[in-house]
């Protein structure tokens, strides 16, 4: 008995004519296969936001347990319209809130984070033949209080639930048709992506892709579980697998490109090179949780080096202000900032079986002129910080120069 | 230490601005008294309308169980900014849904009764100094489903909390100042009521009169609750306290006039005169759940009877089908259903001490040419159906005729 989730986002089920459109979805599997399906669901499209924009028209700084409380409250709408859908399907569905579902989170409220699922009510309801049909992004902490996830803490409970239940896939229904080889906004030689793996959908997921929570990837990777995207609308359009990369079929030496155009430069000229100092800055921006994305260190003449960082655009003018007054303490000559830059990266699992990669990146980005500001490499990735007049050129390009020719190699070759 | 409820109905709590009205008003009371107070509030006014709305717009017949978790939801809203509200005024709140408050209630959807309220959170969040914020209308079954109260339930959910809290006191904040003694649209001679008994509280509520719920009143009766209506906009402006017949200060002999408007009179001709005709025909009704109202029996001929009784309008087009399918087979002449009646009602505990309520009654009517079709009574009031458009008339009538020397009689003297 194949036992699978099946998560529907926010545009997913925006209205009664989507939930009864995606409802649909669920019962044809399950008519076609008899599988066990558990449903997940997110908030209608622009609930959760109307509901804390109300939160603050009522008070000027919201007390974050009642936030939760409120916003919680979006998903509760949707179970109890989709288990009423399912229901007049001729299925028997039933809705779960996180409390019914046993989904225990720490006391983080607005963000807190996943520690337990304990699945016996929803097994119990599935013994008995009903579709569980589960509140997404939410959670109970251990005093018994409405936590919820955070932006894109729907997939994370799917997944999550997905593992609880040992099931043999979760599939996450969005707007789109899967991952693609990089935004077909910007790209119209942009690819839909068969399979990637875990590895390289986290690095997708955290530089900008926003198809799937990097959490969730990495739930489903922790669990081992055989995650899907694919589209509510053009469900028979493609979609993409992300699984464990001795599954790929293939090994593309580069997956994707993707970019940011959120986060901005700040860059410390001659800062003393002793590590105490680079210390007592990345302390100091810690203790704002200000989060730092990409740091390079250039410029050495045996004393001081320029120290060059990226902050999220909202946090630079904080960041900027607590550099200025570290200047002189840190005996530094100066501190700018920079906000029109953009981050361009490529992914691929192959590059670890390659070399050569940044020799063609920095050729491509050179062939229109690109200047490259900062580098930064992993083992599956190389990113760049351009000028950001440029991110849509640089993504084309680069795009383009791999896609011509992508060497793809079997697990043998490897 | 005074233990006090104060629940705002849904339009006390209509949006924001309103909120923190009622917000205000709890704090300023303790603020001025140190009381403990706990708040209980309903949906935002509309809220379980639309939501309600909704789910017909989703499906034809909304699942019972799913309809009381996305119902709830409203509630769950107004608990959120309401603590919020009173947390931004410099207190400590904190919002509890029904699982939460442990309002046990039984199993059924949409019209569920509480069981229980086992209080152990509730008083130890006040013990700490915090203001519990309970949802209204919605409670916790067995199996640990939300239910909701069905309507008016919020009043039920205040008196149950403060019985359970043993309280001092329950304030109910409605629109109204209060109960007065007939629809103040309907006679400008209508006057604020500052004690009733909770005799004829539920003799007033259960007629039409919309301030209380009449399951609060008897809850109220039997916890020993004193309970106060009042409003939220004018909270200065008089108040009534629905207290114990022997608390009365005076008892007058009438002390409101009611009307509905929603029901209709299904008359049989000539029933035949045996006990068996009168149960096979009301325990059809039963059987359907139509709710009869009067019931009045007249023209004896030696062997038949003519049989009258109200039904609630919404029913009336079955109980008439109903009725016409059994006259064969119970002997009747014929059946007929009057749309066009109203229920006017006099209350009053001092009846029990006073004769000739019932002349006057009559008296009043035929001074006006209103004909009486049915007649109804009890030990504290006198209801009869008239034409419908009669109804104002009516009530303009009794009330006036009471009103002008209504006796007033001392508890030594009664």
């Amino acid at each position: 008995m194949v036992t699978i989730v099946k998560k529907f986002g926010g545009t997913s089920v925006g209205d009664v004519t989507r939930i009864r459109n995606a409802a649909k979805l669920v019962s044809d599997h399950i008519k076609k296969t008899n599988d066990k399906v558990t449903v997940v669901v997110s908030a209608m499209a622009g609930e959760t936001n109307k509901l804390i924009a109300l939160a603050k028209s009522c008070v000027s700084e919201p007390t974050l347990r009642e936030l939760d409380v409120l916003v919680s409250t979006g998903e509760q709408v949707t179970i109890a319209l989709m288990a009423m859908a399912l229901n007049e399907l001729g299925h028997s569905a039933k809705s779960f809130t996180a409390q019914q579902a046993h989904i225990a989170t720490d006391r983080n409220f607005c963000k807190a984070q996943i520690q337990d699922i304990d699945s016996l009510n929803l097994k119990a309801a599935i013994d008995c033949g009903i579709i569980p049909v589960v509140a997404g992004f939410q959670g109970i902490d251990a005093d018994g209080d409405i936590t919820t996830l955070g932006r894109g803490g729907s997939d994370i409970t799917a997944v999550a639930i997905a593992a609880a239940l040992k099931a043999d896939a979760c599939y996450i229904y969005t707007d789109v048709k899967g991952v693609y080889s990089t935004d077909p906004r910007v790209s119209s030689n942009a690819r839909l992506l068969p399979q990637v793996c875990h590895e390289e959908m986290l690095e997708l997921a955290s530089l900008g892709a926003k198809v799937l929570h990097p959490r969730s990837v990495y739930f489903a990777m922790a669990y081992k579980i055989p995650l899907c995207v694919l589209s509510t609308f053009e469900p028979d359009a493609g979609m993409t697998w992300i699984v464990k990369e001795e599954e790929l079929m293939e090994k593309p030496i580069v997956t994707g490109i993707t970019h940011r155009t959120d986060e901005a430069k700040i860059s410390v000229h001659k800062l003393p090179a002793e590590s105490v100092a680079l210390s007592t800055l990345f302390q100091a921006m810690a203790e704002e949780n200000i989060y730092i994305d990409m740091i390079t260190q250039t410029g050495f003449d045996g004393k001081n080096t320029d120290v060059s960082f990226t902050v999220l655009d909202e946090d630079s003018t904080k960041a900027l202000e607590i550099v200025k007054k570290m200047v002189p303490s840190l005996n530094a000559q100066g501190v700018e900032c920079d906000r029109n830059i953009a981050k361009v990266s490529v992914v691929g699992i192959g590059m670890r079986y390659h070399s050569g990669v940044a020799a063609k990146v920095f050729q491509a980005l050179a062939s229109e002129n690109i200047t490259v500001q900062m580098i930064s490499t992993s083992e599956i990735k190389i990113s760049v910080i351009v000028p950001r007049k440029y991110w849509e050129v640089a993504v084309r390009t680069l795009h383009d120069a791999f896609y011509k020719d992508n060497v793809e190699i079997s697990e043998e070759a490897a």
